[in-house]
């Protein structure tokens, strides 16, 4: 069912410039995307470290009074120093992440070859993206594009909002969740007069991680939260849920690709169509999922085993384009046909 | 600094009246509290449970598609069976609560002592409910009350939004704050055009569970999320914090009373005093709690030592009546004044 692009993969870090002559550019992955002006344009999630040293683990900050991203060098064998994922690492009892992510363009005229700008267009800059900007979606509303994008700083996971009309000048519009959530997507059109969003808040006492719905007036405020699905044990999405990139609209339903973890961490993609009008309302949902990592950029780099899109363009010809990332550090892109995965649900 | 009533507690569990015959109450604590006409009204948690049999934990469920609320019985030996707290146990890998919690009002003429009703006024009814009910606060805003609570299910911790003029009649308006998030405190007025909220998320991943605040404006979507104050390691809130009551405006800024916990699960209560226009501007805070648990009835019950407000009357003489939970099984009330704490702040 699902056609990986044979240029794959389409962004590997290496292609990409560091934002410093002093980084070095670890991953470039989980692109958000859309079209604009005949292009297909994506953000992509670049993460960098300062250049690795030998002896010593390398990370940055961004200082929220100063606006200026810190290199920390820590020695690997100080004492305070604790690492079992390569994403993150515990010193003197703070974590840290391996990494601090902004967010860069890439476009494209044919939509599979990919240039990647040579500066960032969103890089970190209040208190609640200290630790970088991550996993951005676009969904174009009204000749605007809002970017929501994952914020990262010690006080937790929280999802912003930004707005632009032409990749070029970008609007920041402040936190539209707060912690611990991620994962949202907007819906591209009004229901009944409110505006929609898939979230993903992360629970410390009860509840698994799982896809709620919120909607809102304004794209800034949200209520009426509703729950979507959760993982179920024991099967593909047995571990965590999460939604991709903005749902499309079908005469059946909203249709919409999710990722899903099993307790291995092995992140495939499926989809769960939900009522036009009411779209908490569950109508089906994959059995199994249709896209699991396979190829070997998939199965190896910084997280083996992960295939993770939220960047999505409807080609016009009943198929879709998923832009994903693979193994957490570089950008693929694959087209499915809307109407096997409809065929596909139960 | 504190003065308790002489007559603590004012409603115990003994006190109230089982909402049914199998059912005995095991907790009446963390009352919401405001004036309604001439009296202080008190919105009080009751937590039940089917009453308790030898050899058997007991606890009851709502279920959400006949709206009853069902016994569930589980025997002490069972191997499935799991508990290392007093408030939840674990069976068969899921969680659950050892009792289930509805609201239920208490009234005074003089504002220390009570008469609780014979019957609940908001019981557990939606799907985010089937654990109960729990922590109101009330906030009266242009002649309704309105009532936030936790709402607790599988699906996780939420808070919801009830509205009513009499206490007699509520109206239900859905979930304000999706998961993990509880302690919610609406202001009694807007600020610049906007209704303001203190919310306390728990993070599973980075982050402390801290105040933050949320701004609305219809009290029903909720936005521009922003930091106010998290726990500060190695003092009497080194844990997690988070807001009592609505807060009260004074001429040097909004003063809020909130709950701490150090690593013990002592729970303390201390004061901040937050800017007038920018309500997340913290101008000072306390160094050492002005309340913390000392007396009998606060020191042993279900959570020994735990003094925990979410009830708070302007007596209008400079004076405050918390009204609060001690060792989380009974009501209480104290008095401050508002001139001494504001003092102690640094």
């Amino acid at each position: 069912m699902i056609q990986r692009f044979t240029n794959n993969p389409i962004i590997t870090p290496e292609q990409v410039k560091p934002s410093r002559p002093d980084f070095e550019v670890m991953c470039a992955f989980n692109a958000g995307a859309t079209r604009h002006t005949g292009k297909v344009v994506l953000l992509v999630r670049v993460a960098e470290r300062p250049i690795k040293r030998d002896g010593y683990v390398a990370t940055a900050l961004m200082n929220a009074d100063t606006k200026r991203i810190e290199p920390l060098y820590i020695k690997l064998d100080d004492p305070d120093l604790k690492q079992d994922d390569p994403r993150l690492f515990t010193y003197k009892g703070v974590n840290y992440l391996t990494s601090i992510s902004h967010l860069r363009v890439a476009e494209s005229s044919d939509g599979r070859h990919f240039t990647t700008a040579d500066q960032p267009s969103l890089l970190p800059e209040s208190q609640y993206e200290s630790y970088g900007i991550e996993d951005p979606r676009i969904t174009l509303i009204g000749g605007d594009y809002y970017i929501n994008y994952s914020a990262i700083s010690p006080l937790g996971v929280v999802t912003s909002l930004a707005r632009t009309k032409d990749f070029q000048t970008y609007e920041r519009l402040g936190v539209i969740f707060g912690p611990d959530n991620k994962d949202i997507a907007i819906f591209p059109e009004k229901i009944n007069g409110r505006y929609y969003a898939f979230h993903r808040p992360s629970m410390k006492h009860l509840g698994s991680p799982s896809m709620w719905l919120a909607s809102s007036e304004n794209l800034l405020d949200w209520g009426h939260h509703e729950f979507v699905i959760g993982p179920r044990p024991g099967m593909w999405d047995g571990e965590r849920v999460g939604c991709g990139a903005a749902p499309i609209r079908t005469s059946q339903g909203w249709l919409e690709l999710y990722h899903a973890s099993d307790p291995n961490t092995r992140y495939c993609t499926g989809a769960v169509l939900l009522d036009l009008d009411e779209p908490w309302k569950v109508i089906a949902r994959s059995g199994q999922p249709f896209f699991c990592p396979e190829a070997v950029y998939e199965t190896t780099g910084l997280m083996p085993n992960v295939v993770f899109h939220n960047g999505l363009v409807d080609n016009g010809d009943g198929s879709l384009t998923l832009f994903y990332g693979a193994a957490d550090d570089k950008t693929c892109g694959a087209t499915v046909r809307v109407d096997e995965i409809l065929a596909s649900l139960k």
